[in-house]
C-alpha cells in the first residue's frame, strides 16, 4: 500500500499502521496495555499534530489520540465511510430564547483537515458550526449564515467593511447578540476594525476563532463558541470583542476588549491577552456563569448604531530596529502615505539617523504616531532626551494603544478627513476603549 | 519663587511646597500623620515618576518618596548641596577575586536626573557605577571603562563591532566574566548581536541595564548590575546573557540567553522575558546563591574565542497587518534587500496579496524569512494551504527564533557571504541557541 495513504504518520506508528493494512478511513480497533478498547475511523494527522499518537474518530462524534506506548493491538475491522458532520435539517428552536446571529468568515473554527493534503482548509458551513455544537441550541436562538470564506491573514479593509454592514444588518434585524466566527491570525486586528466602524452599539458582537480545528482531539472550536454564543446572548454589554480560551483548560472563555487584544501565541489555545486593560467578561463553561468586569458599555436598546466602515490603506505600520533603513519610511511617503504609525522601542524612541527621513514627512504634513514594540506598557516620551527630541519634530505619542490597534485606528481616521490635525485630534481621542490617559504609577 | 525652581512637582504637592519656601536641594524635614519624621534634600521629579510624592535624598544616600497623604508637616531646614555621587579614589580591591570587566555603553543604569529638565540623561562614569554600588568590590575585582555613552536607541551594528573587539580586548587581558551597561531599549538586539559575533566564548558576557535611573527610589540599577557582576564572576557559564529583574521584588536577577530575551514592557523593571526558552541562571539577591539551567555551555579557558563582528545593513524587517502595502517589499528590494525577515501572523502568514512581491523578490535571488509577530511559539508552514504556498514560493521559515534576533542573526549573516542558499543555511542553523528544531507538540 502507498505511504500516502497513511500521510501525517511517521516513524514507529506508520510501521504498526502499515502492518495490520490500515490506511485513513479504515475502522480500526485498538486494545490498550490496560485493556482498554477503541473502536474508531483512522483519521489523517497535520505536520502540525503529535506524532506519537494514532487519532481515531470515534462513533459519537467525537476525536481520540491514543499513544503509541500504550497500544497493545492494533486491528483493521472494516472499512469505513469518512467522517462528515451531520446538518440537522431542522434544528430545534426553543420559544423565547436571546436571538444570536452567527456569521462566518472562514478560519479554523470553520475548518477541518483535508483528507488529501492533511492541511486544515475551510470547510464548515455556519450551519455545520451549529450543528458541531448542539447545545448551542438550548442557550440561543441561532441563525447562522456565511458571509465569505477566507483565512484570516487575507482578510483587510474591504473585508472589515462587509462585516460591519452585515452586522448593522443583523442588528436591524433583531439580533440580540452578533458572533463572527474568524480565523485568528488577524482576529484582533478585525476586532478592532469593527470597534471603529461600529459605534454606539447596542448589544455585543463578539469575534470567535479556534487555534485548533475541529476533527483534532484538542479543537477549541466548541467550547470558544459556545462561550461567544453566551456571551452574545446573555452578557449585559454592548461593544465590539473577542471570546477566546482563559488557559490551557476548558473552564473558562474570556471576552477581551476589541480594541485591547492580542494574539500572542502561535499555537496556544490561550493565545489572545488583553493588554494593557482587563478582559470584559468571563464564561464559565460548566456552570454557565457569566462574569462583567466593571465599566463595560451596557446593552441598551435605545442606543443607536452609526456605521462607518470605510478604512484606507494609506497607512503605514513600520517596526524600528537598529540597523533600520531609513528609506523604508521615505518610500511610504512617496507610496503616498497619509499617515505612519511608528513601533518603536521603549518607552517610544527610535534612532536620530530617523530623524530627517521624519522631519522630511512631518514638512508634508504627514503625521507620525508613535507606538512600542514593547507590546505592553505605556510610552511615554517626556522622560529621555531621544523622545523630547521627537515630541519636539511632532510625532504623536498615542499613551498605551497597541501598535496593532493604532494602525486600524489611523486607516480608518485617513478615510474620515484629509486634516493632518484632525487625524490627530481623533487618534488621540480613544472612540472605542483603545487607549487610555495617563494612569497613576505607583512608585515602588 | 519661581516654578522652575520645584520643576516635576505638580497640583496640590507643589502648592505645599511652596508655600513652606522650599526649591529643589532646599533641606526638608517631613513629619508624617503617623509622626515619623524624614529629613533629606528635595530632588526633582521626571515627568515619569509618580505625582504623589515628594522626594528626599536622605543623608545615608537613599531616596525616599513620601506621598502627600502622610504629609502632617513640611518645613525647610537649610540649603542642602545638590547630591552627587562620591567617586572613591582608590576603591579597596580584595585579592583572589575573581576580574571582572565593566564595559560602561551608556543607557538609564549609566544615567541620573538633568536637574534643569527633569529629563534623564546620561552622565555616571563607569568609576561612578561601582561607587553606587560599593559592594561590588567584595563580588569581583571590578576593572570598569567606558567605551561609548549612547542612549541604546542610537545603538547599531557598527557599536556591536566595537563592543564585541573590546570584550575580546578583555578576555584577552584575563577578564573571568564581562559586565556590559547598556540602555535597555535595544538591549536585547545588542545582546543577540553579541551572540553571534562572539563564538567560542570561554567566561560570560552579561549585558544589563536599569528601567528606573539610579537617582529614583525605586531604581534597579544597583540589583541589577550587582546581580550581573555576581554571575560574570561565578556562574559557570560561557556565553552572551542579559541580567534583569525577573519580578518587581527585589530578590531575584535572571540572566537570559542573548539569543532569546525581548523587552516586553515600557517601563516594569521586570520587562525583560526569555521567549520560547528557560532563563539561564538565577542569582538571589538576599542569599547570593546562583542557580544555573541544566545544559548552559560551561566555563572553559581553553575555548578558543573566534570573533566575527561584521553586520551589513542591507537586510530588512518587515510587520505585516491587513492592508500591509506591498509597495514596501518593493522599496525594500529596490534599496538592495539581500534578505528580508517577514513578521507575519499566527503560525507565519502573509496575504496572498504579497505573493507576487515575494515571488519577484525571490527571483532576484533575495531570500525572505518568516517569524511571527505572536512573539511566543513556533511558525509551522505546513498546517494551512498559506503557509504550504508562501514555503512552495521559497519563504523559508524560522522555526521558534524570535523576529529581533532574526534580523540581528541576518545582519551578521549577510555580512559574511552573498550566495542567497549560504545565506538560507546559516540561518536555519542555531548558532548561538536562537532557535530549537521542532520540540515535540504534546495533545492536550
Amino acid at each position: 500500500m502507498s505511504v500516502s495513504a497513511l500521510e501525517g504518520y511517521h516513524g514507529e506508528i506508520l510501521r504498526r499502521l502499515r502492518k495490520s493494512g490500515a490506511k485513513v478511513g479504515s475502522v480500526i480497533r485498538l486494545t490498550s496495555k490496560s485493556g482498554e478498547v477503541f473502536e474508531g475511523i483512522l483519521i489523517p494527522r497535520s505536520e502540525y499534530s503529535d506524532p506519537r499518537h494514532i487519532v481515531l474518530k470515534m462513533r459519537n462524534g467525537y476525536n481520540i489520540g491514543i499513544s503509541l506506548e500504550r497500544t497493545e493491538k492494533l486491528e483493521v475491522i472494516g472499512e469505513g465511510e469518512k467522517p462528515h458532520f451531520t446538518k440537522p435539517s431542522s434544528p430545534p428552536i426553543r420559544v423565547g430564547l436571546p436571538r444570536v446571529a452567527i456569521i462566518s468568515t472562514g478560519g479554523t473554527i470553520a475548518s477541518r483537515v483535508d483528507y488529501r493534503t492533511g492541511a486544515v482548509q475551510p470547510a464548515l458551513t455556519a450551519a455545520d458550526l451549529a450543528s458541531v455544537v448542539p447545545e448551542l441550541s438550548s442557550i440561543a436562538e441561532v441563525d447562522a449564515h456565511i458571509l465569505f470564506s477566507e483565512y484570516s491573514e487575507n482578510i483587510g479593509p474591504m473585508h472589515w467593511k462587509g462585516m460591519a454592514e452585515e452586522v448593522a444588518k443583523r442588528i436591524a434585524d433583531g439580533a440580540e447578540g452578533v458572533v463572527i466566527s474568524h480565523g485568528t491570525d488577524t482576529l484582533h486586528y478585525t476586532a478592532a476594525a469593527l470597534s471603529f466602524a461600529l459605534s454606539g452599539l447596542p448589544i455585543p458582537v463578539l469575534l470567535v476563532g479556534a487555534q485548533r480545528s475541529s476533527d483534532r482531539p484538542s479543537s477549541d472550536a466548541a467550547s470558544n463558541l459556545t462561550g461567544a454564543v453566551a456571551l452574545a446572548a446573555r452578557a449585559d454589554m454592548a461593544l465590539v470583542g473577542v471570546a477566546m480560551h482563559q488557559d490551557l483548560s476548558d473552564h473558562i472563555i474570556l471576552a477581551h476588549r476589541g480594541t485591547r487584544v492580542r494574539k500572542c501565541h502561535t499555537s496556544r489555545r490561550d493565545a489572545f491577552k488583553s493588554i494593557n486593560a482587563n478582559p470584559l467578561a468571563s464564561y464559565d463553561l460548566k456552570t454557565g456563569q457569566i462574569e462583567l468586569t466593571n465599566g463595560v458599555p451596557k446593552r441598551d436598546k435605545s442606543r443607536k448604531l452609526a456605521l462607518r466602515s470605510r478604512f484606507d490603506q494609506h497607512a503605514y505600520l513600520i517596526k524600528f530596529y537598529p540597523g533600520f533603513n531609513t528609506s523604508m519610511i521615505d518610500s511610504a511617503v512617496s507610496a503616498g502615505a497619509r499617515g505612519i504609525v511608528l513601533e518603536g522601542t521603549g518607552l517610544g524612541h527610535v534612532s536620530r539617523q530617523l530623524f530627517d527621513s521624519v522631519k522630511k514627512a512631518l514638512k508634508r504634513e504627514i503625521p507620525f504616531f508613535m507606538t512600542s514594540q514593547t507590546i505592553w506598557g505605556r510610552v511615554d516620551m517626556n522622560v529621555y532626551n531621544t523622545g523630547r527630541d521627537l515630541l519636539n519634530l511632532g510625532v504623536t505619542p498615542l499613551e498605551d494603544m497597541i501598535a496593532e490597534t493604532a494602525i486600524v485606528k489611523l486607516m480608518w481616521v485617513v478615510a474620515q478627513t484629509k486634516s493632518a490635525s484632525k487625524i490627530r485630534e481623533m487618534m488621540l481621542r480613544s472612540i472605542a476603549g483603545e487607549m487610555t490617559s495617563r494612569t497613576l504609577v505607583e512608585a515602588s
